[in-house]
C-alpha cells in the first residue's frame, strides 16, 4: 500500500534539514543543509551534458570513493558554479569540506549541489559562513524552508513524501525538488533530493533511482534544455527497520516512482510562466524509443505549445511535428486526440469536435494523444507545459 | 561577376506573375500565378515531414511525369490543404488542371503550392475562379503584387535578384519567398519561387538548386519547426541566351546562392516577432555534422533565443547547449564569441568583455560563435532570430 503523507525531504526517519541566507543570492535563504543521523546508502543520477558544473564532478567523485555512502547533502541556489574552472573545482570542495567539518564525517560523504547562473564563481567563503550557521539549525521540521532555500526562478517550493506498507515493514520515501527553466531532464537544472528510511544496500538504490528517474524527472519538458547541474540524490538510512531485498525491490521501486512523479509533475506545473500541465501521449509507435521521441518532439514543438497557451485545439501542428519527428509514422492510418475529442483519424478532419477539444484545453489540465499509425503497440508519455509570453520576458531578462 | 539588380520573381526574361483576391484568406490577395512564356527547365526540392501536403505531392507527380519541365505554377495562401484526404487532393490537381486550362499547356507542366492553416480543405471552386481572373492579368510588373499575395502571417513581401554575367553570358536570377514561422527548412512552411533566363538542362538545374539550398534555405531556423507543404521552385526560360554547362556550373550555383542567401535571411529577419537576425557560427568541430548539430541546436534553443531578446550576453546558456548537443565538444578547450567579445576561452571568464558583447547585442544583426575545442577543423553557419513574447502571442492566438 502507498499513501501520500505530509513533509518533504525529511518525511522519513533518521534525517534533518536547515535552511539559511549565506549572501549568495541578492534576498532569501539559499543554502539547505541536509544530514543523516549516520552514513546512509548513497545514489544519484547526474546530468548528461558534456558542460558538468563542479559540484556535480565533486560529487560524482565523493560517491566512488564512498561506495555509495553518504551523511550530508550541501545545496545552494544563486551561482551555478558551472563553467568556472580550477577555481571553481576549488569552490565545491571547500563547499563539501565545510559540511564534512560542521558534521563531523569524512569529506566524502559529503555531497554537494549548486543552480543559478553558469559562469558565475561560486563565493567559498559565505557558502562556508552559512554551512556553519545551519548545523546548529538542523531540525527536522526545516523541510519547507530547505525546499525554499533550493529555488531559482520556481514560484513555490516543491515537496512530496508517500508512506510503504508491504511484506517488507513500512517505511517512509520523501524528497523535494527545484527546477522551473534550463528543464529536459537527461538531467536539466533541477535538482532533486530523496530521502528514505527504507534499508537498502547502495547497488540495489542505485538500481532503483535509474528505474523511477527514466519515466518521471527524465520524461518531462519545460523547454528542450538540458543543464550542466542537474543532479537527483536519494539517501536511505534504514531507520524504519524494513530491509528491501530483491523480493521487496518492485514495491520499494513504486513508491519512489510515485513520489518522483509527483515531484516531476510539480516542476511541470510550475514551469516558467506556465499555465498548464500537458501530458503528452504516443500510441502506436513501431518501438518504444520511436514513441518517447515523438512525444518528446510534440512536447518541446514551439508552435504546439504556443497553441496550448492559447488554447487552440490547432491538431495539424501535432500532426506535422509528428512527420519532423524522424520517426515511423503513417498519417493516412494517424489519429490526434485533444482530451475527450478525436480531431484527426483515417485521414479524416472531425471540425464539428472542436469546441469540445477548446473546451478541455481552456482547464489547467491538458492530455493530448497522437497514435502513429504504424500498427505498432509502442507507446510513451512525456509532461510538459505550454510556452507563454511570460516564459519569454522571465529569460530574456533572467540576469538582470 | 554578380551584382543585385531590381525586382524579383519575374526580373529574369520570360517570365510573368499576377495576383488576386479569390477568398480563401478572408481579405487581401491570396493567389499567385507564375507563367513562362514557353515551357522552360524546371526543378524543386520539398519538404521532408512525412507529412506530405497534396500541393506537395502534386507538384512532385508532374514534375516526374514531365521529365524537369514546367509552364506555370499557382500558389495559394490561407489554407495548406494538408491532412485533408482524397477531397485535398483532388483539391490540388483541379487548381493544376484550372492553370493549364487558363495557360493552355499540359496538366504536367502546372506546379501548385499552398500555405496556411493545416487540416483545412482547399476551394478549388474558389481557387479556379482565381485563376480565370488572374490568367488576363499577367504582367512582368506584377512580382511585387505576387510575392505578397504568397504572405501568411509575414510581415512583408521578400524578393530578390541578381544580374550574374561571366563566360556563359550574362543573365538574371530571381525570386520570392514566404515564411514567418513553422520555420525550420528541410524544408518548411516556407514556399520559394525561383527564376532565371539562363538556359539549364533539368538534370543540372536539380544539382544547382540542391547545391544552394543547402547552406541557404536549409541552415535558417525561426522556431525548429519543419512544415507539411515546403517547397521551392526553379525554373530556366533561357530567354537570356545565357547556356550553363559544366564549365558555367559554378558561377551559376553562386548566382543563385546569393539570391537563396538574400531571401533566407529575410525570412529569418521577418520570422515571427523577431527583433535581430542572428549568425549562429559554430568552428572547431570534429565533423561538418557536428558543427551544423551545434549550431542548429544553439539556434534552436530557447533560453539563447529568449536571452538574445533581452540583449543579454548570457554565454553560460551557448555553452549548456553545445554540450547537450549530441556532438564532440570539449568545454575546457571551448571558446564563445558574441560580436567582438570572446566571453570565455581555456576555461577563463571575460566579464569585463560584457558590456562589448551587450552593445553589440543591442543591434538589429547579432554574430555568436561557440568553438566546440576539439581541434577539429569543421565549421558551420545557421542563421536565426530572437524569441519574443510578440512570437508567443502570434501562434497562440493564430486561428483566433
Amino acid at each position: 500500500m502507498i499513501e501520500a503523507t505530509g513533509g518533504g525531504i525529511t518525511a522519513a526517519e533518521g534525517f534533518q534539514a536547515a535552511a539559511v541566507s549565506c549572501g549568495i543570492k541578492a534576498e532569501g535563504p539559499d543554502l539547505a543543509l541536509l544530514v543523516a543521523d549516520r552514513a546512509t546508502s548513497a545514489a544519484a543520477v547526474f546530468t548528461t551534458n558534456l558542460t558538468v558544473a563542479a559540484p556535480v564532478v565533486v560529487s560524482k567523485r565523493h560517491l566512488e570513493q564512498s561506495g555509495g555512502k553518504a551523511r550530508a547533502i550541501a545545496v545552494n541556489s544563486g551561482c551555478a558554479n558551472a563553467c568556472t574552472g580550477d577555481a571553481g573545482m576549488t569552490a565545491a570542495e571547500t563547499m563539501a569540506a565545510s559540511a564534512a567539518a560542521a558534521v563531523g564525517c569524512p569529506l566524502e560523504h559529503v555531497l554537494v549541489a549548486s543552480t543559478g547562473v553558469i559562469g558565475l564563481l561560486l563565493d567559498a567563503t559565505r557558502v562556508a559562513r552559512g554551512i556553519e550557521a545551519a548545523a546548529p539549525a538542523l531540525a527536522r521540521d526545516a523541510h519547507a524552508a530547505a525546499a525554499r532555500a533550493i529555488m531559482t526562478t520556481d514560484r513555490g517550493p516543491k515537496e512530496a513524501a508517500v508512506r510503504v506498507a508491504g511484506r517488507a515493514g513500512a517505511f517512509v520515501i520523501g524528497g523535494m525538488v527545484k527546477g522551473a527553466g534550463m528543464i529536459e531532464p537527461n538531467m536539466a537544472t533541477m535538482l532533486g533530493f530523496l530521502t528514505t528510511d527504507a534499508a537498502v544496500e547502495p547497488p540495489l538504490l542505485r538500481r532503483a533511482l535509474s528505474a523511477a528517474v527514466g519515466d518521471t524527472f527524465n520524461a518531462i519538458t519545460v523547454d528542450g534544455e538540458c543543464s550542466t547541474n542537474d543532479s537527483v540524490f536519494l539517501l536511505a538510512s534504514g531507520a524504519s527497520g524494513a530491509r528491501i531485498d530483491e523480493a521487496a525491490y518492485p514495491h520499494f521501486v513504486e513508491g519512489l516512482r510515485s513520489v518522483c512523479g509527483t515531484l516531476a509533475r510539480a516542476i511541470v506545473r510550475g514551469g516558467e510562466g506556465a499555465t498548464k500541465l500537458v501530458a503528452v501521449r504516443v500510441s502506436g509507435g513501431r518501438t518504444a524509443e520511436d514513441a518517447r521521441r515523438a512525444a518528446k518532439a510534440i512536447a518541446n514543438s514551439l508552435l504546439v505549445k504556443t497553441a496550448l497557451n492559447g488554447g487552440d485545439p490547432n491538431w495539424g501542428r501535432l500532426v506535422a511535428v509528428a512527420g519532423r519527428a524522424g520517426v515511423a509514422f503513417e498519417p493516412s492510418r494517424g489519429r490526434v486526440r485533444i482530451g475527450p475529442a478525436t480531431l484527426f483519424a483515417d485521414d479524416t478532419v472531425f471540425a464539428e469536435r472542436e469546441p469540445a477539444a477548446a473546451a478541455h484545453l481552456a482547464g489547467d489540465e491538458v492530455e493530448l494523444e497522437v497514435d502513429l499509425g504504424t500498427g505498432g503497440g509502442h507507446g510513451a508519455t512525456v509532461w510538459t507545459c505550454d510556452l507563454s509570453a511570460q516564459y519569454v520576458r522571465i529569460n530574456a531578462d533572467y540576469r538582470t
